[in-house]
């Protein structure tokens, strides 16, 4: 009983604060400077005067939304930068230690191995204990926050910090993985963030609607500063997290990632690493014939091969994920050793990238970055070994080795970073995948473009130029098209013109990166698809690519026909009854059994609440006091509300409380009042209600109130309803005929939550339009309706379930195709028709009550 | 009884119709090898089924999307690049003429003259002989369009051979008009169209749902293949055409846009005007140091002049077309002479481009296209003047003028181009705005690169290098600045990039575009958005940048409360009041007037219809005629099926509908008959059942109908019908007598066509949530209930009202920002629980006759 009414307690108190709050918010200007001014009067009274109208400019302005986008642009700029930074720095200094221990393989093997372990461990450790939110890519995660679905602790300091430090520790042991995912997890935090912190000058953030928007300009941003690249990030995250995007959003977007990429990029210049604003992977390849039209073929061909691979890369990723959990004893042992997992893999792959050993036919020395850069070289390694005129300098040494050439050193490093990188990025650390997989394509277009340098070794073109093949060209392409089918996306292309600051290649890209697509849909889900459904979170899949049945099935044939409905003159037997037969979240309410008109719907938590609070404890000992004291609630239903005020305004006993609750049935059935009868479970309407109800007599007669409480000695009557039913108790099997007489009365709805217009389809629309419909508006069910009638219910499960049957071809009835012809004559309207004569028809009889009788409608009361 | 029996043989025969074609559909294959193979027996057989199997096989992948989407690609590079090559012909010509002329003067400017007036007043006359549809940007017709708004001939083949012909000729005069927006419309045309061709092939293109699909990956081709700029293309067909992007279109958009700009340059290539696929206007700007980060100052000023320019532009496009409305003298003479605008025009701006004249100090004799080529050029040329190592080569020659500088002739290039767009792009001719506004963009960027350029002669880098300003790069993003100001769009900085083929300005580009869109938005709508205002077609305003109001401003402030409906227990005469009172297209149809609980919406023509039903002089002669003979209608009701097609087949005499109307109401009540009694009105629905009557019994039957008619003697029954009135006529009193009494019968909507789930809302939806779901499903209006009782409604007027309204700051009264507090706390709940109280206790009434009584609905039963 404490603990009930402390909660009362509680949100009573949050109102008034609330109240407060709004009060302070409506006037907030005109205090503070008054505050201020008394205790600066006298001394520079003009210049604070000024001071304060600049700030309150100020504030009125950090409501803006560019003022916000700027923020957050430049804020993870920053962060991007800090982070590049030390990463860099991380790398250094393992370089510096394999370099410093030369002399000793041994030694320069532990180095080697030790330091990605230790970081990865770390990493692995900080992020579980801090935040275990924060582990993988996020990209998932936004997905299905942006589709409206709230996942807890996604979006806080915890996770944000836990990630920041978690990636960098990962991504500085040079494991083949990527930065791009979690910063699109990133941003969004820091977004969220900043949006509360802002709130505070405002009430502009508090919007759901607003904060959406702003999430969705974050991701944005996510990619946008990770590379530089403002366009790219925009609609690479478009198309990683929406289905139905705002257009109104786009320029929310654009603003913020050129402002972040921008930031981004000054600070390389004013850290010396530039001389100017410039790509992050700039190439040069030539630009007045960047290719041939007879090498399309060969940019198609690595297209394709990509979609294979990718879906391969998917596949792989996914069964690592199921293989580790299946395995029960691998599992438990992991479980209790959490960190072992993460810093075994990473010693199996610092051990075989190790330079002198395996390492060195696989060019493992290089970062990512290095490896990247000399990569999109603009020169040709094939070649070398005809005329000898190019050497390998720098870093590009990493790729050449004196007992094997070029070919199988590319080779190597594709096969072995491909299995790494889907281990790697299993690991429980923030991690991307994005960047190995765009690594790994790098590195096959490059094989292709080595391979068909070597097979044309002067080009091509038949005219009398000769223009050489740019194995570099194909590196690009073979990126973009990897890592488009890896993650389904086609503005990998727009990211690759941005990285490598040349956009020369557009059709070749453009051409393999549509190629990967299409066959990567065709095999495998998206990356981030799949892990939606490894971690199980709520989501609807796509329509796949031109699936011509979805046209074709309707709502009628995928809705749960036999659903369980409350009525609006039911009996509590029968609350308790459909509480019993369904596990549906949402309840509709029906006008009557026999109509079904919809009304709108009710949580299943509410009908609970309902049920409790009629056989709550309290009611039985109601009632039991009234048989003994039959005038006794009327008498004190006079007294009883300016009590409650004086209770909640004196003190906060919650003795007092135990006297609240009796009497309130007394009132229940005054229909004049305006705020009556809370119920017990809906604690947060109880709250209001006695707001209000205290709020309008405050207003009125507070003086009053106060003498009346003096008066009253409100702790003495408590005392009494304390006692009361210590007094006189109710024997079990009264209890149990008491229950099932109030399991007979009709349900009082008045107290419940209702969502009056849950959203209704017809039986006749396609699952196209439906799933569309939901993914628009972020629907969890809808009811189906006809003129008005509920005829049966889609929730994601059915929708779900009718998408993947039908991608697969099984599971949903396909209509033929010319079903469609049907849509809008002869069977809709009849159904239609037919529904509704019988509305009209019950209409007629109540107009003849001597045919139908008035009792008629209870008939069929019960829910089915 | 004849109407209503010709309804439900209506339904049974298409029913009956359906199944055959899903009998069809079903087993296609079986059936027509058979009979093929029938009359080529024996002769190369296995042959012919191979073909066959081919053909099916084809006619099975027709379906799929990407052979749609391959073949529009297809279709709209040849045109394109076909127009391009007519267009080029035609400003070769020209050239040709004037340069052949250059001994006389007075020849050459007739030359100069002359050309361009036939041209553009062929054009417009053409246009408008054939479809006026085809006239202007077409990318405001398609925003509504793909809103949801049917615009009738706009997507039919007359239009598309109007706007192509029309376009060539407009473009080929060489007035400052652009190619982009009509080509959206064109490229929307020729998808529609090519869907109708396929759809020959399988039903898979009568969806809907599916051709906006393809009418928004058809904008993107015509984008797309008309600068070559795929990815632009998609992007910026988004932004001007869609509220809100199905990402599912997305890879459609990317596919065919690529797809088509790939065939557009290979045909150049092909047609040897370049060596391979390169950009349309390549640039050739240095990679290594593209710009300075000091110079982002000046690319800022570009952006926020660019604004300003854009918002002029838009602002004086809208004037002048105002203005030639506005004055009735000018419009009425203008209407009768339509020619002569156009004709007029052109000769104004043709005579101030005349080379030998004006056009001296404007590169007059530039087209368009080497207008740009030379904006972009590498080159500086206002250090001519310093080191005179630069010369005017080729075209470049034109902006060289011996008695002023180069910036003279640009800033006189800018101002008169600026003016001469606004007003040419208000010629009744195909046209766009884009291209002309891109080139003064370019020549503002160059004006400002220039000034640059002599202002620092050596750069402005610090460093030992020295990296000179390249005048182009600002030519470049004053192109992308002022084209984005005037659509409103960023997309036109990935134009920019694909058209030059240079991405290394993306940050000067990007910062300016969205500056000058910031500018633009706050000041004018778009170019677009101005068209469809002015032109007053359905459109909705977007919400503007961060205005917060739209968050507090909720549906119950701008929703219509008094609203007419129909109660399902009406009478005839209630909706007579309710057509009178209102001007609604849709009326809600509410169960009672107490109750208020919406069942659904019927169209205002449906009421009408069912109206006039009632009162038609056929019910009035039947009731007459039920007076004379009351058995007569219930003998003749069983041969009436097959009279009924007796009449269709033998003759077309309008007499029968006498006979074949007055039968109906004494059938009326009965309840299990499906579909009956169809309303006067629908006079379609009637057709397409006696159409599809007479096609599925000539089908199934076709002997015994044909037996049947001669049997029966057809003719001679409808002369006894005929004949039947004027025997027995009714006085005008007995008439007004009648009607009374009719219309004080209760209201059948067995008949009528009702809406089942029309969309609804809740009062506290916020307008900006409205906004999103208005733009979303393409509403038209919108129910307010509040659990399932109408309170009032909303329609796209009230909606466009408030937010232009709120916009304006006027007009709507705007909440104080923390008021969204209250949304699902207090002042809602009670609202909702008053409401629902109100509905309970009417049902707790419902069960205590004694109190209330079974008639107490009746009272409130006429429309308020």
């Amino acid at each position: 009983m404490y603990g009930r009414y402390t909660q009362d307690l509680g949100t009573f108190a949050k109102d008034e604060a609330a109240r407060l709050r709004l009060q302070e918010g409506d006037t907030p200007q005109p205090r503070r400077p008054s505050e201020l001014l008394e205790y600066t009067q006298g001394r520079c009274g003009p210049c604070r005067v000024c001071a304060l109208q600049c700030q309150r400019f100020l504030i009125a302005k950090v409501g803006e939304d560019w003022v916000f986008l700027i923020l957050l642009g430049l804020v993870m700029a920053l962060v991007s930068w800090a982070m590049d930074f030390a990463i860099a720095t991380c790398l250094q200094a393992q370089k510096w230690m394999y370099g410093g221990l030369d002399t000793n393989v041994l030694l320069q093997y532990m180095a080697w191995v030790t330091y990605p372990t230790v970081l990865i461990t770390f990493s692995a450790g900080f992020t579980q204990i801090l935040a275990p939110q924060a582990v993988g890519s996020g990209i998932p995660e936004m997905k299905t926050i942006l589709r409206g679905v709230v996942l807890k602790e996604y979006l806080t300091l915890k996770t944000f910090v836990a990630k920041v430090i978690g990636l960098t520790c990962a991504l500085g042991s040079g494991m083949p993985l990527g930065k791009e995912g979690p910063f699109v997890h990133i941003a969004s935090m820091c977004a969220a963030l900043l949006s509360r912190f802002l709130s505070l000058f405002g009430g502009f953030y508090e919007n759901e609607a607003r904060n959406i928007e702003m999430l969705a300009a974050a991701c944005a941003v996510g990619v946008g500063c990770c590379f530089a690249a403002p366009i790219g990030g925009v609609l690479f995250s478009i198309e990683v997290t929406s289905t139905f995007f705002a257009v109104r959003n786009y320029w929310r977007g654009f603003f913020a990632a050129t402002f972040s990429a921008f930031i981004f990029r000054v600070l390389a210049v004013w850290n010396k690493d530039e001389e100017t604003i410039t790509a992050l992977f700039k190439t040069r390849f030539r630009l007045d014939f960047p290719f041939d039209l007879q090498e399309l073929p060969a940019f198609a061909v690595i297209g394709i091969a990509s979609g294979f691979g990718g879906a391969l890369f998917v596949y792989l990723n996914r069964k690592i994920v199921q293989f580790m959990r299946r395995q029960k004893a691998i599992n438990r042992f992991l479980m209790k050793k959490r960190l072992l997992f993460p810093a075994l893999v990473t010693l199996i792959i610092s051990t075989l990238t190790f330079p002198p050993g395996f390492g060195q036919f696989m060019a493992g020395q290089l970062t990512q970055k290095d490896t990247l850069v000399t990569l999109f070289d603009n020169q040709t390694w094939a070649k070398q070994g005809i005329n000898d005129e190019f050497e390998y300098l720098g870093i590009l040494e990493a790729w050449l080795h004196p007992r094997s050439n070029v070919f199988i050193t590319l080779v190597v490093f594709i096969l072995m970073k491909f299995w790494m990188s889907a281990l790697a990025t299993t690991i429980p650390v923030p991690c991307g995948a994005f960047m190995p997989v765009f690594v790994i394509g790098a590195a096959f277009g490059r094989l292709v473009g080595e391979s068909m340098a070597a097979w044309f070794p002067d080009g091509i073109h038949t005219d009398s130029n000769i223009y050489r093949i740019v194995p570099g060209g194909y590196a690009v392409v073979g990126a973009a098209a990897l890592s488009g089918a890896v993650t389904h996306t086609v503005s990998t292309a727009v990211i690759v013109f941005e990285l490598t600051g040349q956009i020369s290649h557009i059709l070749p890209v453009m051409i393999a990166v549509i190629l990967a697509n299409a066959v990567a849909q065709s095999l495998q889900p998206s990356l981030y698809d799949s892990i939606i459904r490894i971690k199980k979170l709520p989501y609807l899949p796509e329509l796949g690519w031109g699936h011509h049945e979805k046209y074709n099935v309707r709502v009628e044939d995928i809705m749960v026909r036999d659903i369980r409905y409350v009525t609006l003159n039911c009996k509590y037997r029968d609350l308790q009854q459909v509480l019993h037969s369904t596990k549906m979240k949402n309840l509709p309410l029906v006008e009557s059994a026999e109509s079904m008109i919809l009304l709108g719907s009710i949580e299943r938590a509410q009908v609970g609440a309902l049920l409790s609070t009629q056989l709550s404890p309290q009611r039985r000992l109601l009632t039991l006091r009234q048989k003994v004291l039959p005038e006794d609630g009327h008498r004190l239903s006079d007294s009883s509300i300016r009590f409650q005020i004086s209770t909640e305004t004196s003190s906060g006993a919650p003795a007092r409380a135990a006297l609240r609750k009796p009497l309130k049935p007394a009132l229940k059935r005054v229909p004049s009042s305006p705020a009556d009868s809370p119920p017990a479970g809906s604690t947060d309407h109880t709250g209001i209600a006695l707001k209000s109800l205290f709020c309008a007599n405050a207003a009125t007669e507070p003086t009053e109130v106060r003498a009346c409480v003096r008066r009253m000695g409100g702790p003495l009557l408590a005392l009494v309803g304390r006692l009361y039913p210590l007094l006189c108790p109710m024997a079990p099997p009264q209890i149990l005929d008491w229950e099932e007489q109030q399991l007979d009365q009709l349900v009082d709805f008045s107290s419940a939550k209702i969502d009056p217009a849950p959203f209704q389809l017809v039986e006749h629309t396609s699952l196209h339009k439906t799933h569309t419909i939901f993914s628009l508006l972020g629907l969890d069910h809808a009811f189906v309706t006809s003129i008005g009638r509920l005829v049966g219910m889609v929730s994601l499960k059915e929708l779900r379930k009718a998408i993947e049957g039908s991608l697969t071809g099984k599971g949903v009835k396909v209509r033929p195709p010319l079903a469609s012809f049907r849509d809008s004559t002869a069977s809709s309207s009849e159904a239609d028709t037919t529904a509704l004569r019988q509305l009209w028809d019950r209409h007629q009889h109540h107009h003849m009550p001597r045919e139908a009788g008035p009792g008629g409608d209870e008939d069929d009361d019960t829910p089915k």
